[in-house]
């Protein structure tokens, strides 16, 4: 439902750690700087244990290694968060440049995360709801069956330009009669609205040149359709454009309902009802 | 005067914490940030006092909980900025690894409010103003009467490629007797300019095909109309498109006035008087 | 030069502090930190001196107001800037509380910085160098004058899809005889390019269209003209839309010289003589 | 191959430090912070030496004046990191000015770092991939040659609205015998796509209006030829727009050879080989 075909890439990828770290979830971000903390201050910790506790002056020795470990480790704390109390600081030339360069790390470290919040934060994110089924019904007063589903803003951030692209891929066989996935554009009634202050019902024609064209269920299934949505337009609230997808597969189609309609007027007001996004009716 | 309809919206929105940070006032951002600095080292101080006073060498206990309390919320933030005097510095392991949480969390929070301070101040903002009033008059020499509003830049920095949208919304009964707002864009004389060094008044002639032919005030005033005004461009100087938006109701339409030239020549000079933006005159 | 109309905008401005800090040299900016900086520390000395300096443990008072404020102005920066020594330390609640806020305003006011920084840095510079004259020269071998000036690209960034406006005013007088400037923009031979590897000559023809046709250089002087040149293209190699403008008053005018050709070919490669940009030759 | 054309640009190039800072290797980054964090704390050392060791109270003098220097330098980077340990602390009127200095410079140093860690990382970065080879073959069945070249996106990020452009340059006599570089664009069978889920061929038909037309290898090579790639398009998956360039020369060409098909179907998926962009097989 993330609006992505189904294609396994094999070979030579890019690693490409800034956006693995800005696409992660927030738990596994603040997870991994957790981390990251306690990894790098263990590895001062073992530096300093390494020159000896004796030039951490005001570091009293455990007399264990895993308390002479933990005393270390927390001067590094001191070091690269640059709090310093005091209580404990270096003396002698190595533990004194081991501590500058935890500083430095320390600090380079939390510009790092500070770039990184920033770039999480200001993803663009889109408000726009789609219906979680498409329907298949006629079109208005015509022979002709129709493709339908809808999409809502549901925030009142002000939407508009908005532009539709809808992509079909199934399975069939080449002329050597190798199976293999076809893509289409499904040409749309109407791909591109100014304003949109309700919701929008958009409507693909089944007619000749469609790849649904008189195509029964059963028909359907053994293509394994993948519908991809691509919404684009601008924000003018939050002053930039905006991008929403999501796609639907075989069992995300429904045959012979409608969509209900979203809205009324109430004491003076339009009324839009967000959760009816997914209602469907019987046609009458 | 925001520049959105009147729509409300129910049901499952999305809360977007980013959007409303950069979004509310400064003053409620400012309120909000010392909210949670108080907060948190409050949580912090509570932490402390569970370990016990005696684990925070230096620190005096103050014989009365609110006494005690205060001194764990000064360690707690003297360890939160990472200022550590050292005054008071931790003993004893559980002491000592909360320490290390509120110096991380410290930092971490202040990255965040050094990524929400960029956002906020680096949000685009238009310097087009928009006349309070629109005005129905009649258009040039011709029988029709015309809408019309103006706009002007306030500062010397440079918009270009500025293209204007105007948008009307007003209520009107359907087929089946419900009411609902109507939406139409309103067609304007001229809806684009390359380069804007003086005032623009922007005008939609009120011919067969507008919803406002023909229309008595009376009969305006019960359409409730809603006219949203929205303008886009690039502002050379500082390198960013720029939007703009303004909305006009009923009460902000004037009849049979014209607005007031806005500019001379002076000394060389060619002076755009800001102020009268909003100073109408008689029809001659 | 800096390729802005010549108005004067009186009234109501806005004033915009993120623009202006983002805007102001380097050293107007470091001045300005270096100037917050005292004075907001002078503010935090006040009030340390209002509570008293034996409040500030280790402080020692220096018999005379001026040392005595510098004794607190001292202990206010180091917990502003969250050095935190530990020499001088708050002791009692109104100094501590005091002190909490200097290290948070101090956090603040660097992750302010932070972002503004960043802002002045990432503002996008062009890379293009424009003529210092304009030439008027006859057009190829037709009987028609011609406008013309050059830019070139003075470094080895890819810039693509390039296009150029150029736009003109001058004084002229209306119809009741009042002297007001006019606009309009002037036609070019070509006005897009889609690499731009070397020079690239802009030119006007003036014809009878032109508000240039047949104007003696006496006839132009007091036309008081203008020429605002804006140039927009995408720069391949930092990803980003870059603009570039200048602008040309009559003394930039030269008339009857032509641009010297700014490359040639020297042992396989293409040199493009940067400094030739400004060099003019006699017509042949 | 980084799509640059060949051009020695001589004379007055602008120096812009924020895109050399961001252009260059993470490795030289590292080390130019690491190298400006040494210089300006030896700077500040010298300073705190001059004014005498003995205002850094618990500094303890190493009777040499490279020990003595170092001890000055470790105070610095105590107070520049703002760690300030407190076991060395400024005493007298000099040596507290100059702390504050150091205080602020690490900062201002810190807050600048922050917004080049962040402006490096948010480089947007394209996933396509080029053929190393291109290949001149026929065009499917008829009489013309082609030039071809192959893409392919590496992740799974959906890519949209792809187009290509593609320029040749190569090296002709102008008509008073100059050598001169010329410059054309190379009209493609398709220059755009909407969705690009596989590999995508570019290919350009070798027709009369191409400089291409009836060129024999030996020919080619001596016009010195150099293709420059040019795709742009629009990265859903981290809402960006992305741009990738790559060229060729004349050894990259390939006579008669084709690329081998890159994606077959396997156990319902399609998998598409990314290491097979560089295989070219026989033509049959
Ligand atoms: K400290
Ligand atoms: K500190």
């Amino acid at each position: 439902r993330d609006g992505s075909y189904n294609i396994l890439r094999r070979g030579g990828k890019a690693w490409r750690p800034y956006q693995a770290l800005v696409e992660m979830s927030w738990l596994r971000f603040f997870a991994l700087i957790t981390a990251i903390y306690i990894v790098v201050n263990s590895v001062f910790a073992l530096i300093y244990l390494t020159i000896g506790l004796e030039y951490l002056s005001g570091a009293e020795p455990a007399n264990s290694p895993v308390g002479d470990f933990f005393v270390a480790f927390l001067f590094s704390v001191q070091t690269f968060t640059t709090v310093g109390y005091g209580a404990i600081s270096p003396t002698g030339i190595a533990a004194n440049i081991i501590a500058s360069i935890d500083a430095l790390v320390g600090l380079m470290g939390f510009a790092l995360a500070t770039g990184l919040f920033f770039a999480r934060f200001a993803q663009p994110q889109s408000s726009i709801l789609f219906s979680k089924k498409a329907v298949i019904r006629p079109y208005k007063d015509t022979p002709y069956e129709s493709f339908q589903f809808q999409i809502v803003n549901q925030r009142n951030n002000k939407l508009i330009n908005l532009s539709a692209k809808v992509s079909m891929s199934w399975v069939s066989e080449d002329e050597k009669g190798r199976k293999a996935r076809r893509f289409t554009l499904l040409e749309l009634e109407r791909d591109k609205v100014f304003l949109f202050p309700l919701n929008w019902v958009l409507v693909h024609i089944i007619d000749k040149d469609s790849p649904l064209w008189q195509k029964t269920p059963e028909e359907l299934e053994a293509m394994q359709p993948e519908f991809l949505l691509l919404l684009q337009g601008y924000d003018e609230t939050f002053a930039q454009d905006i991008h929403a997808n999501s796609s639907y597969i075989f069992r995300d189609l429904v045959w012979g309902k409608k969509f209900r309609r979203m809205y009324f007027q109430e004491a003076g007001h339009t009324v839009l009802e967000l959760d009816w996004i997914d209602e469907l009716e019987e046609e009458v």
